[in-house]
């Protein structure tokens, strides 16, 4: 199936909330972030659902991406907050019934760890050497098997200014 | 450093020419290089060199990005040949002085060496699962030191599709 990581685009400074949680995007993340959405689309890209990081910046960026029509369904997924556990995901995925067979899944977060996702997925273990800006997009072919972790294929990392 | 690998555009079929090493680009495949060559030269990228595979479709390639404006500079590096050894690579890169501090260097060649260097180059093994479609472009800092393998970073990885 294929699955795309999504990182958030440009939101408020750190230290500039008390809850760090509750950073929204600024309009220059907005903007970017409908470019890269609308791109997207423009190309025929549709996702049976996104799953969200719970925090705002996240969850705001997944809304961008319904709105310019990417998908209809959008879920929270406490697991894609900051520090987020592969695992927790993957035990998700095992039980996801695709809803077709061209079912394509994305997933809206924060980096490191949609790098370290990428690593775990591709690779097995993590390096830390994958950059995924904000508003970039990783695109995975990742197998409907038990244990997916260093079976799957890479096949896109862009940032906005490659895509838009 | 910024190296960018490029993968050769669509060209003739496997088996239509005798020698393997002089099937050229067919139309499609120009057109789709071209597209890509332009699009990258529309957000100011500027290669200072590029080493291209001998063979006659990554040579076509790396003309087209010539002619767009992508560089001055276009030298034949004979272990850029499918079957590739990084090494002989490396050793060049090893001795090659930047000619500026914002050094950019590109390389044609062909699958699945370029995805096997892409893997050498960020995580020091080959598992063969980067997909590089043809006239698609990896983006990779690698780090001007004696040994880069698995301690670059991947920042782009793109078919035409999501460029053009």
């Amino acid at each position: 199936m294929e699955v795309y990581l999504i990182r958030h685009g440009i939101a408020a400074e750190r230290g500039t909330y008390t809850n760090d949680d509750e950073r929204p995007l600024i309009e220059k993340g907005r903007i970017k972030t409908k470019q890269v959405a609308e791109k997207l689309r423009a190309i025929n890209l549709k996702f049976d659902l996104i799953l969200t990081s719970p925090l705002i910046r996240a969850h705001q960026t997944a809304e961008i991406f319904q709105k310019v029509g990417l998908t209809n369904q959008i879920e929270i997924f406490e697991s894609l907050a900051p520090d987020s556990d592969i695992n927790k995901w993957l035990e998700w995925y095992s039980q996801f019934s695709e809803p077709n067979s061209n079912c394509k899944l994305a997933l809206v977060g924060h980096q490191p760890d949609l790098g370290n996702w990428t690593e775990m997925l591709v690779w097995g273990t993590v390096k830390e050497q994958i950059v995924v800006k904000k508003a970039g997009i990783v695109g995975l072919n990742v197998p409907k098997i038990e244990n997916p972790l260093g079976k799957s294929e890479l096949f896109l990392l862009t940032s906005p200014k490659w895509l838009i």
